[in-house]
């Protein structure tokens, strides 16, 4: 759309956005020829080649390092809500192909080729994350847009994450559609469950563990099984209904511990799952000393790496966390390891796993290797859209 | 076993041991203290650090690069029946919390702490690879521990792997024990099959892609699938059997279409399923040039990087196979990349698809990252056991 303005890279700088990635950096663009103080956050623009050839249309955050983001390598195609409706039908094809139930993350930011959106799914509820500040701008047309494709009977805008301070938008939580409960049905695997879109974590659940989850079934058949960081039960909840005998869930938050209790009486198996509200390390430490022992332990903490100056840091913490785990394991036991810190490498985990396992003199075998659910597609070219790893580890007496 | 001869490792030669790792290279053996031609191809020793602390028991190979593998790290755990009938217990009860049928490989080498034996199982049929000394001389413990743990009806010796050539051992093919016949019944992901355990590939079967072929069933439902490479039907009749509509089997090997003609009868979808016998790359060629397009295409070729020095030819081959089979899909098409080569690392398979893509001006999603089944466990301090990738990608238009 040639009223755009042009946004000019400097040479070879389209030569990454060739091989397939979507983001401009601030020091990549010609500023003589386009000042970046000509834009405001949020505008749109026709990025150009040094040579002027143009790369498509970008969003315009002007104040960040990453300061435009491809939204399209066809230059026809500005943000409106026609680009939006074609680009969430593609998205719903998908989930519907992948799910039985409209229940999963339906639209997952750059991967998606919406960057600066999320869009969660429970059912006839749509939690909305705008983390930019073009689709800020844009958001009745992504309201529009929604509405349209998915029908719902309530839209949550969920603008409360970090991500949103560096583009300067305020944060806020409101309902922007129909109504929106304060808990929100949903199933996953078959489980069903009710997240509180509202005052919980993020979206108010992680449907990028689902697929590892699923996975649980049949290590925790008839066994005993401890979750760490459970939050309101995804995985806690999933074991007891896969068949565990029994399932601890520790947590440090109450809040997240009623919502384990609502979900597992939601499955009928409340008098299964035991809550354990404290600090996790410190309940490891009085599991330990009181000699309780499980067949199976997850441990999926929250990121303990945000930025690369924590990678140090957070991997002694990650091998803190799983060696003690291991210490708490029954002879021939499995332990679950999750990470969603996009900075630690999969490897690296991996490694932790492997170091803690020798520390304690313990055979290691690694049988399964997560990821994020396919509702989470990676864009390959975006290493940053690849986040969540989960290691199943059995490990067996050394003898 | 104090009557075991001593193999000293030089100095600082037990750390990557100590780490984990289970091999001794030839150039770690303090030669002067413990000379190799000591030793007899399948000889066990107690393998002692430079100071004289022992470290396990091994199996030598001492004609060998890997000179030395380590099958205990207790002394008094020597390869016999008897520690032969414990590893194979703590082998089964993990296939047994598996997988509801008898069905999987029982034992895979190193990560079961059985370096040099790897065993199928197909109901009451067990499929046995011996590829180092040790466990050719220890055949009959292997063979009476084998029938004393699963209790089979005919065991077979597939031992003419090119593994053997190196540890001196000639290649044969022989029932050892019972009855076995030329295709022997299995079930994978609730599919019927029969694998031709004398005359087929490796072991007759490939459980390794279990899991990866099991998350075919929501992309293939009502879709037409072309297998690539298909030997007797794996990914293509389970293709079937999960619903596509139509299934196009490509292979060099009339016998291998036999066997995919065979195994679709078995399952009632003879109707759904075309045999094409050829070159793939040639079958490829004609399929473009005819107009055929496919909304799933599964390529999963035989091994094209097999030594290291194959690296650079194998990633053009995988380049050129992944980029002609893009040619193939649908606008809205999935490709399942897979690689069975230890050498072809899984970033260097995505980045090869991701640069087909880019090539053919097509959007890419990377929406699931596969591994083998966890009957094949990974030793996460050994990197040859990991060997299996396979990543399904969504190929849309860059619209």
């Amino acid at each position: 759309m040639s009223s755009l303005p042009s946004l000019r890279l400097k040479a070879n700088a389209d030569r990454r956005l060739r091989a397939g990635h979507l983001w401009v950096y601030s020091n990549e663009i010609d500023v003589a020829a386009t000042p970046l103080h000509g834009f405001a956050a949020g505008d749109q623009a026709v990025l150009e080649a040094a040579g002027g050839k143009p790369l498509g249309i970008v969003a315009m955050s002007p104040n960040n390092l990453i300061c435009a983001r491809l939204l399209s390598r066809d230059v026809k195609h500005v943000l409106d809500k026609s680009l939006l409706v074609h680009r969430l039908n593609v998205c719903l094809s998908l989930r519907e192909r992948l799910f039985d139930t409209p229940c999963y993350r339906l639209v997952y930011g750059d991967s998606d080729l919406l960057p600066g959106l999320v869009v969660d799914r429970f059912f006839d509820i749509l939690v909305v994350q705008l983390a930019s500040a073009t689709m800020e701008a844009h958001k009745d047309d992504v309201l529009a847009a929604l509405i349209q494709v998915c029908k719902p009977s309530g839209i949550l805008f969920k603008n409360d994450s970090s991500a949103r301070d560096a583009e300067g938008l305020e944060r806020y939580v409101a309902t922007a559609y129909g109504e929106v409960p304060e808990w929100v049905a949903l199933e996953e695997n078959g489980v069903k469950f009710e997240a509180p879109v509202i005052e919980g974590q993020k979206t108010g659940w992680f449907y990028d563990h689902r697929m590892n989850r699923a996975r649980l079934a049949p290590y925790v058949k008839g066994k005993r099984v401890l979750d760490l960081f459970s939050y309101i039960g995804g995985w806690g909840v999933q074991a007891a209904a896969f068949g565990a005998s029994e399932v601890f869930c520790v947590d440090a938050s109450a809040f997240a511990l009623d919502g384990v209790e609502r979900n597992a009486t939601l499955n009928g198996f409340a008098e299964k799952v035991t809550c354990v509200e404290g600090d996790v390390f410190a309940a490891l430490r009085e599991l330990k000393s009181a000699e309780e022992r499980f067949d199976v332990v997850i441990a999926d903490p929250p990121a303990f790496i945000k930025r690369k100056k924590d990678i140090k840091n957070g991997e002694a913490a990650y091998r803190r966390l799983n060696e003690t785990a291991m210490r708490l394991l029954n002879k021939d036991g499995i332990l679950v390891s999750a990470s969603c810190s996009m900075h630690l490498e999969e490897d690296n985990l991996q490694n932790i796993l492997l170091t803690s396992a020798r520390h304690l003199d313990r055979n290691i075998q690694l049988l399964e290797r997560g990821a994020q659910g396919p509702d989470h597609p990676v864009h390959p070219a975006i290493n940053e859209t690849r986040y969540i790893k989960s290691l199943t580890m059995r490990l067996l007496p050394n003898s």
